[in-house]
């Protein structure tokens, strides 16, 4: 298959870990069943924000996906998506070929998908090493991940459950940190002394002050049977429900296994249900810059800013209008006049209005949509 | 036929001029061709205020087709509407005859209308008072408004073409404006002494105070003859050319000799183009309250208003908001948090955001989207 990402793949090719310069051989496991709604109404639950194409010409899924085959050849990579996204994530992904594409049938969180993976992995690739990635994550330079997950893929190889963490630029409180037990530079892998939950204001800002914590990115690096011995000990009932499920992964009888087996399950993530109460957890600060996209603000900073410091895209008119965010669709047009730092969303779902200072707002408002129409 | 409107004009029947309390028989227009876009994007060129039944349930055209049959019966009611626009207006006034609802085939402005309008009148009932209604104002008073044309008809009878003005209730700088030779007295007909154009805000001030100016509501009365007359000597050649027309309506060639015909006149409205040339123009003072819904500030006075003084209509979640008018539709919906007095709406178009404050903005706004869309 000859597709695009093949082709940027060879022109932006710098020194990566799919040929035989590395002795592992990295199995890249793109994460893309998330459903999170936090760009409402451009995303919903049916069209999240990892398939979105609207902010670069290429979703954040399609951007994973090359990351991911600078790290492996395409039959070496696997995309974990739910059962409802499959035809997309298939449809942005045509390289990847079809028994690599593994849909859960239902919600059951990361930790399910990343212990499916691992079987997956530990059965078809011996000796390989996994590295597992968020798909709705925004990620600067290429040449820099590539370059960070080589020094977490050597170091898996020696054994532990790796993590990528990322030097915080702002006190963000909206992600969990890594707390290191010493300084962080980049690049250079240390234990992880713990993992802390999303901090108060005062506390972030002492972690972006003190340099040893650095945000959780969702990346993982490890060798399968490491993460599976790890998962047995905390999720074993688990392990026990998916061990059988991995050799019908690409069969006609996956879905109805999948089905019957994830009914038996529970929810976990990685982080709470497995990392937080392993050992041996060590982690390489990141060297690229990262953006979790996780609201409109850092989703336009992803579009051009005009003149007066509006950032828009799609079929938009403004008119004295400055520091706006504004979407809006090729058929149907947004007209703004005389606002200013709004965010003014319209998208297949609806429309959003809310200044940007009050943006904290919007999840709860949101949710209040979602809610009704379960309902 | 046993439509809705039938049903409601037994329900609030009043002392009407349908039977044959009047010796005049009364031939209503109800003018429907009109494409205003000042709802955009609610109302588009293909769907104008005129057939928008989001605001009360009916809409305004509906309500004058109501008010019509107030007048008189059905088969006497004539609406002028466009080609583009005549399938709404068949569908929403199914009590009217198919061969009284004339598609004009070209817009050519108010003028052609009622000229043709009268030809088919003064062919088909001899002897008539034609009287002459926009179809995309709302009027309060369904009862003031049948005493008000009563009035007009008793008095076109002898002559002179007929208005009805409004006596105005602020210093609107949007209306043309009927000069009196005296005080204005709700239905005491007197001669209208010089039609005023739009005047700026000083002077429709001092028209307010002065009580001698009325707001021209485009609602007009006369003899078919009369208005004739008058055409023949201010727009002879529009007249020569829709003359042999009349006998086509409601027969399969109309479509193609009006629009032969249309292509030959000029468009001009019935204000400029006859009225303000014309002898003997006198003015009913109307008892109604009425309202030309010219923009959204007009148009959310018929939406009730929540506690925090926000008008919505549709699929509308509000948080932190007051002093709104938002709009949502329903598999669409509006979510809205944390803004003040604002114009947010959602329509089949697009959206449009703008301060109530900076309403004056919209227009040249929504200007630049339509000529977009030409271009």
């Amino acid at each position: 298959m000859e597709g695009g990402g093949q082709t940027r793949r060879q022109e932006t090719r710098g020194p990566d870990l799919a040929g035989p310069d590395l002795a592992a051989n990295v199995v890249p496991v793109v994460m893309a069943g998330g459903f999170g709604t936090r760009l409402w109404p451009l995303s919903t639950p049916d069209r999240p924000k990892q398939f979105l194409t609207e902010f670069q010409g290429r979703s954040l899924f399609q951007q994973a996906t090359e990351r991911a085959l600078r790290l492996a050849p395409a039959e070496r990579v696997l995309v974990m998506t739910s059962a409802s996204l499959a035809s997309q994530a298939r449809a942005q992904a045509p390289d990847v070929p079809a028994e690599n594409l593994i849909p859960e049938p239902l919600r059951r969180d990361t930790g399910p998908a990343v212990i499916l993976a691992a079987l997956v992995a530990a059965g078809r690739w011996p000796g390989a090493v996994m590295a597992v990635f968020p798909s709705d994550h925004f990620i600067g330079s290429e040449e820099a991940f590539v370059e960070t997950v080589a020094a977490a893929v050597a170091r898996a190889v020696e054994g532990g459950l790796g993590t990528i963490g990322i030097p915080p630029t702002s006190p963000a409180t909206g992600f969990g940190y890594l707390e290191l037990g010493a300084d962080a530079e980049p690049l250079a892998t240390q234990p992880v002394a713990a993992f802390v939950e999303k901090p108060d204001r005062a506390r972030a800002e002492a972690y972006l002050a003190g340099g040893r914590h650095l945000w959780n990115s969702g990346i993982f690096v490890w060798r399968p049977e490491v993460l599976l011995e790890a998962a047995r000990r905390h999720l074993p009932d688990t392990v026990a429900a998916l061990e059988g499920l991995a050799n019908h992964v690409g069969r006609d009888t996956f879905a109805a296994e999948a089905r019957a087996a994830f009914e038996r399950i529970a929810a976990d993530s990685v982080d709470y249900g497995i990392m937080e109460k392993a050992e041996d957890v060590w982690c390489v600060p990141a060297a690229f810059e990262w953006d979790d996209v996780g609201g409109w603000e850092a989703a336009a900073r992803l579009l051009p800013a005009d003149d007066a410091g509006n950032r828009a895209y799609g079929n938009v008119v403004l008119e004295g209008t400055d520091g706006c965010i504004v979407l809006g669709e090729e058929d149907r047009p947004v007209a703004v006049a005389g606002m200013a730092d709004c965010i003014i969303i319209q998208g297949p779902a609806g429309t959003l209005v809310c200044p940007r200072a009050e943006a904290d707002r919007i999840k709860p408002l949101v949710q209040r949509i979602l809610d009704g129409r379960q309902a």
